[in-house]
C-alpha cells in the first residue's frame, strides 16, 4: 500500500522535485523480492495508467517526463516483477499438466476397476470386459517397458557423447585466449571488462549439459505419458470417439505443457545462477547461455534420428511382411514386429519430437537473448527487456492453457468428423489469443524505443515493431499449419488425387505423391520469407529470433495436438492386438487419420520455426564471429552455400538407407519367425517380440552415428579449416535447402499415409471405388505409405535439427573460429 | 615468305629502330585476310620461337621488348588468325559430322539392298531377311514422321512465344533510356561514348532470335539423324554388337559435331555482323550478344519440358498397361503407345538434350564474352583475347574429332562388356587431349598478364591462371561423369543394392533408390565447388565462365555418347516391333543399358556445366545491374535465396504432375484399345498408334506452358517488383538448390532403370536370383523404373534450364531492372 501511494504521487505530480522520489521508489521495488510488494507496484502502475487523469501515459513516458535518461529505455514492468512472473508461469504450466495427467489417470487399466457401471449403456463389445482390460494392460506394459528400455540404452550412449562433447566445448572455447584466467576487454560493450574466455568455456559447457538434460527430460516424460495414455485411449474408445479423443488430447497436453514449462524454468534458473558469477558481464553471460540451445539440440538430433530409425525400421518391416506378404492387418498381434512398431511411435514421434521442439525453443530463446545482450538492453542492463523472449514464452503457457480448455471442456466431440476441425480450431484460437498476449507483453516489458545491434551498426527500434515481429512469426506458423493440413488431410483434393492415382498402380501413386510434396513447399516458403522480411527489416536478427519465438509461443498447444497423433496410433494398435471389435478400431483409426495430419502440422511448425531459429542463430554467429558481410560473390562463401545446400541430401541419404537396411533385417526376422514358429499364423503360438525390438534398437543405435557425426562435425571442420566465411555459407546453404527437403519429405509421407487411410475408410463413393482393403489400388497405396515412412518420420523431421544444430554449434564455437579458424586458407 | 622473313628480322634484331617495322608488319598481317599470308605469319612466329636463338621468347615479350605498350596485353596469335581459325574449326566440325553421316547411311534400310552378301556368314535370323528390313523401314518411318510432326507443332507454338518475347525484350530494354536514339556514355569504359540503349535492345532481340533458331536447328538435326540411325542400328545388330555400336555411336557423333560447330559458327558470324554496327563499342556489342544465350535456352526450356512430358507420358502409359497389366514385353507392337514411346525418345532425349546443351554452350560463351568485354580485353580491343572462349570451343571440336576416331576406328567393340569401358574411355581421352589443347590456346591467344573486372574492382591475372580455370572445369566434368557412372551403372554396387532391395518389394526399392540419388550428389557438388573456388579465386567471374566452357569444351564427344543411348533404345524397340530374334534384342538391350548410364553421364555434364554457367551469368548480371555485394545478411537478398531455392521444387511439382496426368490419360486410351479392338492382344489386329501420339502431343504442348511461364516470369516479376538484390538472391538460391535436385533426380531415375535391366539381363548369380522377367522382384523393379522416368527425363534435366535461363534472362534484362526495378520497395 505504501508503494502504491508513492507511485501514484510520482506519476501525478510530474514535478522535477518528484524525480528523485520516483527514482527511489523504483529501486526500492527492484530490491524487494516479495510477491505482495511487487504486485502492488505493478497494479499501481496499471491503475495509474487507467486513472492517470488527463492522459494515458506509459512507463517510459513517465520516466522521460521525470528526466531520467536511464529510464528512457525501460518498459512498464519492473525487473522484480519479471523475476517473478516467469517462474510463476512455468509453475502454472507444470500444475496444469499435472491436472491433465490426473484426469487421464482416472481411466483405470486394471481388471478390478469398477468400469462396468459407466459402460453398461454404451458397451458394444462381445468380449469379456475384464479380459479386454487385462489384455490392454499387458500390451501397454510391453510397449512401455520396450520404450523405456530403448530410451535408457540410447541415453547411456548419449551420455558418453555429451560428456565428450562437453570437454571439446571447454577446450575449444578455453583455448580462445590461451586458457587465461584474467578478465578481458568486452567485444561489444567497448571500454568495459568482461569475464575471461575460460569462464565462458566453463559456463557454456555447463549450459550445454543442462540443455541436454532438459531435452532428455522432455522426451522421456513425453514418452512416459504417451505410453500411459495409449491403452486408456483404447478403453475410452469403447464409450465413444469423443471420450477417446479427450483422453488422447489431454495426454498430449501433459507433454506440451511439461515441455514448455520445463524449458522455460530451467533456462530462467540457469540465467539467474550464471548471473551470480557474471554479475554485470551480460555479454559473457548470454554467450554462455547459448550452450543451453546446443545441448538441447544435440540430444534432439540423436533422439530424432535414433528414434526415427527405430520406429520406421519396425514399421516398414512389420508392414512389408504382415500386410503385403501375409495379408494380415496392421498391428495384428501375430506379427512379431508389432510391439517394436508401437514402441517406435513413442520413442520416435513422441520423445524425438519433444526433444526437437524443445531444442527449437531453447535455441530461439538463446539467439534472442544473445542478440539482445549486445544491444541496448544488455548494455544498459535492462533485465525486463532482456527477458522479453522469456516473457513471451510465459504468456504462451497461459494462452495455451486457455486454448486447451476449448478442446477439453467447452466443446465436446460427438463424431468422427468433428475431430479435425476441433484440432484446427486449437491452432486458430491459440494464435488469436496469443496475438493479444504478445501485444500486452510488448507494451509492458519493452521501452517504447531502443537500439538494437545490427551487424556492426545499430538500429533504432520501437516496441510495436517487435510486436509485429513476434506476431508475424506466430501467424506464419498458422499459415504453415493450415497449408500442411490442406496437403496432408484426406478431406481435400490433393490427397484424394494421390489416392486416385493408385488406380493405375504404385508408380503413379509415388509420382503424384512426390509432386504433392514438392508443391506443398510453396506457401510455407512464402510465409517464412514474409516473416523473415518483415522481422528482419523491423528489428534485424533480433526480429528473426523473436519471430521464431512467436511461432513457438503456442508450443504447448502445438505439441498437444501433435502428440495426440502417435497416442491414437498406439491406441489403434492396442485395440487390434487386444482383439477388440471392428468399431473400436474404426474409431481409433479416425483419431489416427486426424493424427497423421496433426503430426504433419507439427512437423510443419517444427521446420518453419527451425528455419527462423537457425537464421537467428546464423545472425548471432555472424555477429559473434565478427563477419561484416556474407557476400555470395565471394568464392569462400559461395562454395559454402553450395556444399551447405548439399548436406540435407547427404544426411537424408544416410537416414533413408539406414531405415531401408534395418527394415530389411526386420523383414528377414519376421519372415523367419513366420516360417519357423509353428502355429504363429493360426494364432495359437506367440511370436518372439523381443528379437524384433532388439533389431530396431541395435540398428538405430548403430545407424544414428554417421548422420549425427555429419551434423556435429561439419561446423567444426568448416570453421577450423575453411574459416568463418565459408562456415557462414554452409549454414545459409543448409538452411535454405534443408527447409525445402524437410517440408516436402514430411508432407509427401503424410499424404501417402492418409491416401491409404482414405481408401481404407471408404467414406465417400470415390474412396469406395478404390477400396476395399486388399484391392489393387489399396496395395499400391500401402507401397506409397511404406515409402513415406522414412521420409516423414526419419529423414524429413531430422533435417530441422540439422539446420538448427549446425547454426547453434557454430555460434557456440564462433569465438574459437574467429581466432583460430580458416587453417587451410592460412596455410595456402 | 616475305612476311616470314620480315618477322624473323624483327624478332632477332630487337633494336629500337626495328620497332616501327614490327608494328607495321603486325598491322599488315591484320589487314590481310588471305589464308596463306596468315598461316605464314603464324608459322613464322612459331618458328621464331623455336629457332629464336639465344632464348625462347613469347609474342608479348617481343612486344614488350619492342616498347609497345599496346602490345603488352596481347598474346601470340594475331587477330586475323583468330578470325580465320574459328570458322575453320566450325567447318571442320560440320565436315566431320557429314562424313560420319555418310558412313551411317551406307547401312541400307530398303528391301532391295544387296545386304545378303555381308550377312551370309553372320546371319542368325530365321525370319526372311527382306521382310525384316521392310518392317524396320516401316517402323522407322512411323517414328520419324511422328517426331517430325511433333517438333513442327511444338516449333509453331514456340515461334509465337519467341516472337512475343522478342518484342518484350525490345520494349523493356528500349525503355531503359526512354527509347532515345542518341549515343550514351559507356557504363564501364568510362569517358567513352557507347551506342544507345535502343540499339542494344534491337540487337539483343536479334541475338535472341538467332539463339532460338540455332537451338531449334540443333534439336531438329539431332532428331533427324537419330530417327535415321535407329533402324540402321537394329539391322547392324544382326551382324554383331560391335557393328551396331559403331552405327549408333557415329550417329551420336553427327549430332554432337553439328551442334558444337553450328553453335560456334552462328555465334562467330553474329559477333562479326554486330561489329559492323557497333564498331568500337564492345560493351554494347557483347551485352547484346547475351541475347543469343537467352534465345538458345528459352527454346531449350520448352524443348526439354515439352519433349520430356511427351516421352514420359508415353513411356509410363505404355509400361503401366503393357508390362504391368497385360504382361507383354516392352516395345511390343501390340501396345498402342509403343510408337509414341519411341517418338518420345527422339523428341525428348535427343532434341531436348541437344537444345539444352547448346543453350549451356551459348550461355557460357556469352557470359565469358560479356565479362571480358568490360575487362582489359574489351577496353583495349584485343580481339584474339576476347575470342578466347570461342578459341577454346574451336580447339574442343578438333580434340573431339580425334577422340571419336578412338571409338570408331582404333578400337573395335567385340562383345557387350566392352561397350561401357569404350564410352568411358571417350571421356577420358577427350579430357586428356583437351587439357593439352587448352594449354596451347591459352599460351597462344592470351597475353601473359592482363586485368579482369571483378565487381567494381579489377584484378591482375596471368594467362596460366586461365589455363587452370578452364582445365579444372574440364576435369570437374570428368569427375562428375565418372561419379554418375558409378551410381547409375549396374556394374557397381550402388545399383546392385537397389536391385537387391527389390527382393522385399517396390517400397524398399524406392527407398534405396531415393537414398542413392541423394548420395550421388556429394561428389559432384564437391567437384563443382572446387572448380568454382579455384576459378573464382584465380579469375573472378571470368574464371567461372571459362571453367564452364572447359566442362563443355568436349561437348561433341559428350553429346555423341549421350545421343547414342536413345538411338540404341529406339533400335531395341524396332527389333522388338519387327519381331526379330531374342539375340538381337539382347544386343540392343546391352547397348541400351550402357546408354542409360551415358544418358545419366550426359545429364551430369549438363547439370554441372549449368551450375557453372549460371554462376557466371549470375556474376555478369550482378556486374551489369550495378550490385556491389549480394549480402546474405540483407533481408532482400535472403528472402530471394529462400524463395529461389524453392523454385526447383515448384517446377518439379508441375512437371511431375504433368507427366502423371498425361500418363493416366494414356493408360485409359491404351486400356480402351485393348478392350475394344478385337484381336489386338492376339496380334491379328493393329492398334491405333495415332491416337496415342496425339495424346502425348496435346499433353506436352498444354502442360509445358505453366512450368515455362514460371521460369520465364520469375526473373521479370522479381526484378521489376522486388529489385535487383532480391533477384540476385533468387538466382543464387535456385542455383544451389536446383543443382542438388537435378543431380539426385536424374541419378535416381538412371539407377532404377538399370536395376531393372540388371535383373532382366541376369548376368550374375545375384541378378539371376532376383529374376527372371515377371518375378516379384522384377515387378518391383519395373515400378521403380516407372517412377524414375519423369524424374530422370522430365523434371531433373529441365532444372538445368531453369537455373541457366533465369540467370541469362536476368542478365539480358539487367539494364532495365537497374533503372526501373524494385517497384514494390520503392512504393512502400
Amino acid at each position: 500500500m505504501i508503494f502504491n501511494r508513492k507511485l501514484q504521487k510520482i506519476i501525478t505530480s510530474r514535478s522535477p522535485s518528484g524525480a528523485t522520489q520516483s527514482h527511489q521508489a523504483f529501486w526500492i521495488s527492484l530490491d524487494s523480492d516479495s510477491l505482495g510488494h511487487l504486485l502492488l507496484v505493478f497494479s499501481s502502475f496499471e491503475q495509474s495508467k487507467r486513472e492517470g487523469g488527463r492522459e494515458r501515459i506509459t512507463g517510459s513516458e513517465v520516466c522521460k517526463n521525470l528526466g531520467f535518461s536511464l529510464f528512457v529505455e525501460m518498459g512498464v514492468l519492473g525487473d522484480a516483477f519479471t523475476q517473478l512472473v516467469i517462474p510463476l508461469a512455468a509453475i502454472v504450466g507444470i500444475g496444469f499438466a499435472l491436472i491433465q495427467w490426473i484426469l487421464v489417470s482416472r481411466v483405470k487399466v486394471s481388471a478390478e476397476s469398477g468400469y462396468t457401471d459407466s459402460l453398461i449403456e454404451d458397451e458394444e463389445e462381445n468380449v469379456q470386459n475384464d479380459d479386454v482390460v487385462v489384455k490392454c494392460a499387458e500390451i501397454q506394459n510391453a510397449i512401455s517397458v520396450g520404450a523405456t528400455s530403448f530410451l535408457f540404452t540410447e541415453y547411456k550412449y548419449m551420455a558418453i557423447f555429451m560428456s565428450a562433447f562437453a570437454v571439446i566445448i571447454f577446450f575449444f572455447l578455453g583455448s580462445v585466449n590461451g586458457f587465461s584466467t584474467k578478465s578481458e576487454p568486452c567485444v561489444y560493450n567497448k571500454g568495459n571488462m568482461c569475464k575471461p574466455a575460460l569462464a565462458n568455456a566453463f559456463f557454456s559447457m555447463i549450459a550445454f549439459l543442462l540443455g541436454g538434460l532438459t531435452s532428455t527430460l522432455s522426451g522421456f516424460l513425453g514418452m512416459k505419458i504417451a505410453t500411459y495414455a495409449n491403452a486408456r485411449t483404447t478403453l475410452e474408445a469403447r464409450k465413444g470417439v469423443g471420450k477417446a479423443f479427450i483422453t488422447a488430447f489431454r495426454s498430449g497436453a501433459v507433454m506440451g505443457f511439461l515441455l514448455a514449462a520445463n524449458g522455460l524454468l530451467v533456462l530462467y534458473i540457469s540465467i539467474n545462477l550464471f548471473k551470480l558469477y557474471y554479475g554485470d558481464d551480460w555479454e559473457g553471460l548470454y554467450e554462455s547461455i547459448t550452450g543451453y540451445g546446443l545441448g538441447g539440440s544435440s540430444m534432439a538430433l540423436f533422439g530424432r534420428v535414433g528414434g526415427g530409425i527405430y520406429t520406421k525400421a519396425a514399421d516398414v518391416g512389420a508392414d512389408l511382411v504382415g500386410k503385403v506378404e501375409r495379408n494380415i492387418p496392421e498391428d495384428d498381434p501375430r506379427n512379431p514386429a508389432v510391439i517394436a512398431d508401437n514402441v517406435g511411435d513413442n520413442v520416435g514421434d513422441i520423445a524425438g519430437m519433444g526433444s526437437d521442439l524443445f531444442g527449437s525453443y531453447a535455441e530461439s530463446s538463446c539467439a534472442a537473448l544473445f542478440v539482445a545482450s549486445i544491444s541496448s538492453f544488455g548494455i544498459s542492463h535492462n533485465f525486463t527487456a532482456m527477458s522479453y523472449p522469456l516473457l513471451i514464452s510465459s504468456m504462451g503457457i497461459v494462452v495455451c492453457l486457455v486454448t486447451t480448455l476449448f478442446a477439453t471442456d467447452m466443446f465436446v466431440i460427438k463424431n468422427v468428423k468433428e475431430i479435425e476441425p476441433s484440432l484446427k480450431r486449437q491452432l486458430l484460437i491459440s494464435t488469436i489469443l496469443m496475438t493479444v498476449g504478445i501485444a500486452m507483453v510488448t507494451m509492458l516489458a519493452l521501452p517504447s524505443e531502443f537500439t538494437l545491434f545490427n551487424f556492426g551498426t545499430s538500429m533504432t527500434v520501437k516496441n510495436w515493431h517487435l510486436f509485429f515481429c513476434v506476431a508475424i512469426g506466430l501467424w506464419a506458423g498458422l499459415v504453415i499449419g493450415y497449408t500442411t493440413e490442406y496437403y496432408t488431410s484426406n478431406a481435400y483434393s490433393p490427397v484424394q488425387d494421390v489416392a486416385d492415382a493408385c488406380r493405375t498402380g504404385a508408380a503413379t501413386n509415388v509420382i503424384f505423391g512426390l509432386a504433392l510434396g514438392y508443391k506443398s513447399v510453396i506457401i510455407p516458403i512464402f510465409a517464412i520469407a514474409s516473416a523473415i522480411y518483415v522481422s528482419f527489416s523491423l528489428a534485424a536478427m533480433y526480429g528473426i529470433a523473436v519471430a521464431a519465438l512467436g511461432m513457438l509461443s503456442t508450443i504447448a498447444t502445438g505439441l498437444a495436438i501433435d502428440a495426440y497423433g502417435p497416442i491414437s496410433d498406439n491406441a489403434g494398435g492396442i485395440a487390434e492386438m487386444a482383439a477388440m471389435s471392428h468399431k473400436i478400431r474404426e474409431r481409433t483409426d479416425a483419431l489416427d487419420a486426424a493424427g497423421n495430419t496433426t503430426a504433419a502440422i507439427g512437423k510443419g511448425f517444427a521446420i518453419g520455426s527451425a528455419a527462423l531459429v537457425s537464421l537467428a542463430l546464423f545472425g548471432a554467429y555472424v555477429s559473434r564471429a565478427g563477419i561484416e558481410a556474407v557476400d555470395v560473390l565471394s568464392p569462400k562463401v559461395f562454395i559454402g552455400l553450395l556444399v551447405g545446400s548439399m548436406l540435407p541430401y547427404w544426411f537424408s541419404a544416410m537416414t533413408m538407407k539406414s531405415v531401408g537396411s534395418a527394415a530389411l533385417k526386420m523383414v528377414e526376422e519376421v519372415r523367419r519367425q513366420f516360417n519357423s514358429i509353428p502355429g504363429l499364423m493360426e494364432g495359437t503360438a506367440k511370436p518372439d517380440y523381443a528379437t524384433c525390438v532388439k533389431i530396431s534398437t541395435d540398428a538405430s543405435l548403430k545407424e544414428m552415428i554417421p548422420p549425427g557425426a555429419l551434423v556435429m562435425l561439419t561446423p567444426l571442420v568448416a570453421g577450423t579449416f575453411f574459416g568463418v566465411e565459408t562456415l557462414a555459407g554452409v549454414l545459409a546453404g543448409s538452411l535454405i535447402s534443408g527447409v525445402q527437403v524437410a517440408i516436402s519429405a514430411s508432407n509427401t509421407g503424410g499424404a501417402w499415409d492418409n491416401a491409404k487411410k482414405y481408401i481404407e475408410a471408404g467414406a465417400t463413393d470415390h474412396a469406395r471405388s478404390l477400396g476395399p482393403k486388399g484391392s489393387d489400388p489399396h496395395k499400391a497405396a500401402v507401397i506409397g505409405d511404406t515409402i513415406g515412412d522414412p521420409l516423414k518420420d526419419t529423414s524429413g523431421p531430422s533435417l530441422n535439427i540439422l539446420i538448427k544444430l549446425m547454426a547453434v554449434e557454430s555460434l557456440v564455437f564462433a569465438p574459437f573460429f574467429a581466432v583460430h579458424g580458416g587453417l587451410l586458407f592460412k596455410i595456402f
